[in-house]
């Protein structure tokens, strides 16, 4: 039994089983035994190297910076799994990675937690992976520990992806939803609706495809650039993911107990997002991102925020959308282009399932 | 429009839509919208309260104290939902507090990250989310961070759920599956195969619900007995989950390139679960646990641990199972109850799916 010697790397004579990549997940890859150890041995580890995950223990012992830490957690079920833009993989960086950078954070450590579908092709788990990694390398963060389950043919949709993220606050920086203030400014880091709308296309086939991609991207380097500009001014953060800027805003109104203002013409939409949103009979407002963010800044420091924002290519097409008002507090009010005001309200029901 | 100054607590003629027991999970409840925030408001927030979970902030800031850090994360599939002496909410608790616990970590906070499936009763949800936070106030941690996504009928079955968690690291200990050594005693803390072989009793409706109960446990208080008596003498902490002591032993015998040799008449099996896995053939080496731990641990401290362990209700069972050996390194090897020896290797295939 040479094998049970070198029970997991299986290079050589002594591999029992290989993994060529037109193999499928098996329910024995979640079993704990020999299967297990060799996805994560020859699948998981290659990918995520690192030494935190090399001791293959139960966690991952870390020496955390001084400073308050940023926790966060998010699990992804986007379908389909890959789509213009991105996938299921970078989508499970990103958003954790933006979660923590709405905190004030810089993203430190991720864990990654694969529940995986029997009957799932090998080689769409490597892609997925690969993106993962490829997603956490450019940030950078470390994917430090993980965990693999396999459920049967029918209990999942391919593969769901839980990240969770630990990251270290600025020091001086304290952001949260109450912290708006009359008079505020809301800026918005990018146009809106892409994501939604490139999902939205792709899974209704409406043909929209070539034109839309996913505005998904990691956004704590632009976070970063406010925050080193004035980090006093800025009072929330907020990415607009699922329920779009309206849930958001209305959010935050209820939290802070105050009004919103916006101004419409002032509020960008992505290329092609518009369009398909008129065909679709779809408020922009409300349609999922994953790659802007909303800032309430204190009015005098607006314009320099907005100057710092727009320096930075994810932030090009930033712009000042409205202000916070005492006026209907716990309301959102936009001010339409052709001069009406109309209520925003939160998000009823749902507009697509498995956004994100 | 009075529910727009008060769009989530929904007490009172402001309730638009109630969250009686006997309705179930909507997609709309993942949607990010109204319904995504009630479910929050009304069925989240009120069992896990706590001062970071009510600031609704994307994630939680925390102070943490000196040290080192633990950070771990499982996902939770089991089937069922319910069973003896536990569910798939306290699983989920002691699942990561467990793994924190095998890192020499006092736990201090969890996220959790929910998916459900459409359809899925909320009275089903309400139990399971109650025994999260149960669990969780026992041991005490904070469940500081969440999310929640819905999938559709046939997407998931029921509830699966992810926690992570962060713990800080007691001063001086250092474990990990290298730090086995050879003359190293192999202490184990309770007794095998209670969990996996209440789950397979249940699920295959072998009769002998009433007899076999889960052991899920947090382990985190027996783990601090023995490094209280003697940190530096513990080398290797490892719970034999899935795959069971069989592959938790291969894995550190590879990780440390030593071998074990265990003596089957001293490990100690559960109440019932020696019976069930002779009826059904199955070795308790490698049948899952979900409340007990192996202890590597230095010969000359051996049995000032034992008795730590034995201290305890949780541990009364507790018993020296075998040695490190620089025989047949990355080998397990059993000295049988007749005499013989066998060797003991990873577990091959899955003996029951969705055990944890």
């Amino acid at each position: 039994m040479s094998d049970a010697t070198r029970p997991v790397l299986g290079d050589g004579p002594v591999c029992p089983l290989p993994l060529p990549d037109h193999d499928t997940v098996l329910l024995a890859h979640g079993g704990g035994g020999r299967l297990t150890q060799r996805l994560i041995e020859e699948l998981l580890l290659p990918a995520f190297d690192n030494p935190e995950l090399r001791r293959l223990h139960d966690g991952a012992v870390l020496e955390a910076p001084p400073g308050r830490l940023a926790f966060s957690t998010d699990s992804f079920v986007v379908s389909p799994l890959f789509f213009p833009g991105g996938d299921i993989g970078s989508l499970a960086v990103h958003g954790t990675v933006n979660d923590l950078a709405m905190c004030g954070a810089t993203p430190l450590w991720l864990s990654v937690s694969l529940i995986l579908e029997e009957g799932l092709p090998l080689a769409t788990l490597r892609r997925i992976v690969a993106s993962l990694q490829r997603a956490a390398q450019a940030i950078p963060v470390s994917i430090v520990t993980g965990d693999t389950k396999v459920v049967g043919r029918g209990q999942a949709d391919g593969v769901y992806i839980n990240t969770a993220g630990i990251g270290v606050v600025r020091p001086g920086v304290d952001l949260a939803p109450q912290h708006a203030r009359v008079g505020d400014v809301v800026l918005l880091s990018g146009p809106l609706a892409a994501h939604g709308m490139a999902i939205m296309s792709l899974r209704e086939s409406l043909g929209f495809e070539t034109a839309l991609r996913s505005d998904s991207a990691a956004l704590h380097g632009l976070v970063a650039r406010l925050l080193e500009t004035a980090p006093q001014a800025v009072h929330v953060l907020r990415d607009p993911t699922r329920g779009g800027v309206a849930s958001a805003l209305n959010e935050i109104a209820a939290a802070a107990t105050v009004g919103f203002c916006l101004e419409e013409r002032a509020i960008p939409v992505a290329d092609g997002a518009r369009e398909a949103c008129e065909l679709l009979g779809l408020d922009p407002l409300y349609v999922a991102n994953e790659g802007v963010f909303l800032a309430i800044v204190a009015a005098e420091a607006a314009d320099a925020l907005l100057a710092a924002l727009r320096a930075d290519p994810l932030g090009h097409a930033a712009a000042a959308i409205g202000t916070v008002t005492a006026a209907h507090p716990g309301r959102v009010v936009l001010r339409t282009t052709i001069g009406g005001t109309r209520v925003v309200d939160m998000l009823s029901g749902e507009q697509l399932p498995r956004i994100c």
